[in-house]
């Protein structure tokens, strides 16, 4: 484990979001964490206190008083990075907050760089690399599905899997490091069977969250959605209605940018975000009206899943035109007829029973909105992992596992080819190592500092 | 005192300031508050559990995890609110602090309403009135001056003073109301001469109180200065020379705004707000070329300073005019000539010898401007009662302070004509009154809703 600089210092930062609130937390960790703010703490010794106790009193720099505070005070290793932490909840006011946290700094405490406190908590054994990962994640989650998906990585439940099956590759990749001292005998310490059986029970658990990462990524940044169709087909009137019932709760992490994304909505613990939506508020001309999909595919290509809109009581030919170019296209849509209860429904559902599946509803009367929801979300799952198992949501770990693969791969096929150990040990090592990385039991400090660096400051 | 509707119920809210950050808080207040998050968290018993301890675990609604936090648990009477109080520190994600606060919900806490923690330490007598809005204020604090003012009322500097005053004003309410029950004998039980000196007393008091509001309001909403000039004074060089070493860090309460101001420094601990900035900024043309001040009067008529620059390696005739327009108008201003470097130093301060005080400075390579901040903060302090002393920030303070000085008079007036008691008495219960709504000791409901509601929620 490489040893960061500045380890030693005592680090300090604000804990929670910038602005007016009631209060605001600002956080300590480090060997002289206790110590140094009990300088400033003149009510109590706060060197003599039990960890995971609560200390009100005034905070004092001198003769000045900052703020009528409250202490948390957590002793290493009981707490969140494994140190000495001290919490200062203070009056919500960014200034009075920038004083304390100055007071401090004057005290010996030196600013925290982004995610420097989950780095402690990694380096300090209190969570694999995954896990401090997750913990961003969860900062941002905006679904119920993300937040799931992080604390469950946050409580282990992925690298606990890899790690298990890095310790069995481990043992075999021992022996057969084995028997390259005795070369020359021609000895099999390692059962080539048994081996075969652990390469194929990884591959299986390596493709299958390779596969997961898909769904993961529409977990962690959304399901991106076009709403196309001709004029009056009811795109706004549908897009209010979903915006109605369903708008998500947006939260991003700093830094980040989604391209032009207008509305969020969630579904069913699924984030979905309608794309352009800001055309279809403001034109009503058509970007699909005569020809042909072309123009229209600039947007639709960025879109995960097209929502085709169409009046019931119209035409069926402008649904052959679409559905054929769609399918070329390779497009994943659903067909939506509106306004079913305008006309004949019978006669409708009759004249486009060539489509199906359509999902048929009345977006103004807000009809059968709730089937479009639910097939919106089946073609996000189809054919993917339940939620319920284990799901990559970060790049990270998904090309580290594009390269787990290949190494499996190529081991397997030295098997086939029965490939002298030495050989067969160097992809070993390799599937080793990218197994370790994502875990961070292989790790080097520029990697563990691009990591951090993502983090807000004060995690 | 009132009870308030709503008053047994358990009550919660978002603590720290909406968005993403390392953590948020979720504060719980109410007979309740324990036993209620006690269900969601099923690591330990928290019934059960010390004052003051922190607990750390997963918070649980039936099987889904919510989140992993750190529960704080007050006890009554010790805690903010003179409740049972619970902080929850969540993870800094809006999404899952609201699935935390949706779940609480659910188990029986309501969403609190603006300032309801506080309004409830006010009616348990945690705080008296004026302690409970200093917190407002206290979280609106962006200098020094302000965060002082707020804490020392905050301490109880403000209210103590006026209680034993109006304590002693009952004490001799109670006599002379005695005497009216044996009007028919002539007797005096209170010693006139004695309540001739409280009055006396009270009315120096209430006089420095009254007038430490400038200087309050001054502290609370900053000092509003216009930098005028001829075109090529420097306005915008100094205006830059002042923002960069001297920005003040800025928070806001939702809901107030404060007309076109944009840009705030801060100079020893007071605000200074510089008005109309954007208009030094993007244009060339003078609003003062001219003929005289009028047309520069209505934005000028905004500053409680103005400072007026000038070339000093120009004519002396430009300031004649500004001066005395500006006398007339009763400007508080300060004459600051520029450009002190660029010429001959000595001639140029004979040249405007006839204008002193004049600050002489060098805007660009930034000299003497230290001396310019001096003088700002003089001509804002002039006269006026120091910030060691009590100072009144708050408009409802000075107004019911207003009515106890008109009441005073007319005591003494009362005293002067030696009216009869049972008109002196209906003084006396005026000044009374009006102290008493000061500090709380008199409030009807709705005038304390009308209070708390200017609160952030959380508080």
């Amino acid at each position: 484990m490489n040893k960061l600089t500045g380890w030693d210092d005592t680090i300090i930062a604000l804990a929670t979001p910038p602005g007016v609130g009631a209060i605001g937390v600002i956080r300590l960790s480090g060997a002289r964490a206790i110590e140094l703010v009990n300088r400033l703490f003149p009510s109590k010794n706060l060197l003599l206190q039990a960890a995971h106790t609560l200390h009100v009193g005034l905070l004092k720099e001198g003769e000045t008083v900052l703020d009528e505070v409250v202490i948390s005070l957590y002793r290493n290793p009981r707490s969140y990075t494994g140190e000495d932490v001290i919490e200062i909840s203070c009056h919500g006011s960014p200034f009075v907050q920038q004083q304390v946290i100055d007071a401090c700094i004057r005290a010996g405490a030196r600013l925290a760089k982004p995610g420097e406190f989950t780095q402690r908590a990694f380096l300090n054994g209190k969570m694999d690399l995954t896990q401090a990962e997750a913990v961003a994640d969860l900062i941002a989650a905006n679904t119920a599905a993300s937040q799931k998906a992080a604390l469950h990585t946050i409580r282990g439940g992925f690298s606990e899997n890899l790690k298990e099956l890095r310790d069995r590759l481990l043992t075999f990749s021992a022996l057969i490091e084995l028997e390259l001292d005795f070369s020359q005998e021609d000895v099999e310490f390692a059962d080539r069977t048994q081996f075969y059986d652990l390469i194929n029970e990884m591959q299986t658990a390596t493709g299958g969250l390779i596969q997961s990462f898909s769904l993961g990524n529409v977990i962690r940044n959304g399901v991106a959605v076009a709403i196309v169709g001709k004029p009056n087909a009811g795109k706004s009137t549908l897009l209010n209605t979903l915006l109605n019932e369903n708008r998500a709760i947006v939260s991003e992490i700093p830094g980040t940018t989604r391209d032009t994304i207008e509305e969020l909505i969630n579904i069913d613990g699924i984030l979905f975000r309608l794309i352009d939506t800001a055309g279809i508020r403001q034109h009503t001309t058509d970007t699909i009206e005569s020809a042909g999909i072309e123009r229209s595919l600039a947007k639709i290509k960025q879109a995960d899943v097209v929502l085709y809109l169409f009046d019931v009581n119209g035409e069926s030919t402008e649904l052959t035109n679409w559905k054929k170019e769609a399918d070329e296209a390779g497009l994943r849509y659903l067909l939506v007829g509106n306004k079913i209860d305008a006309g004949d429904e019978a006669a409708a559902r009759l004249r486009f029973s060539a489509f199906e599946p359509v999902v048929y509803i009345a977006a103004k009367e807000k009809r059968h909105i709730d089937v479009l929801r639910e097939r919106m979300v089946d073609l996000v799952l189809q054919g993917q992992v339940q939620a319920e198992n284990t799901i990559i949501t970060n790049a990270r770990h998904y090309h580290a596992l594009q390269q787990v693969a290949g190494s499996l791969h190529e081991i397997k096929a030295g098997l086939d080819n029965k490939l002298p150990g030495d050989l067969l040990s160097l992809d070993i090592r390799r599937c080793l190592h990218y197994l370790g990385e994502i875990t961070g039991e292989i790790t080097n400090e520029d990697q563990l500092d691009y990591i951090f660096s993502k983090f807000c400051i004060g995690k």
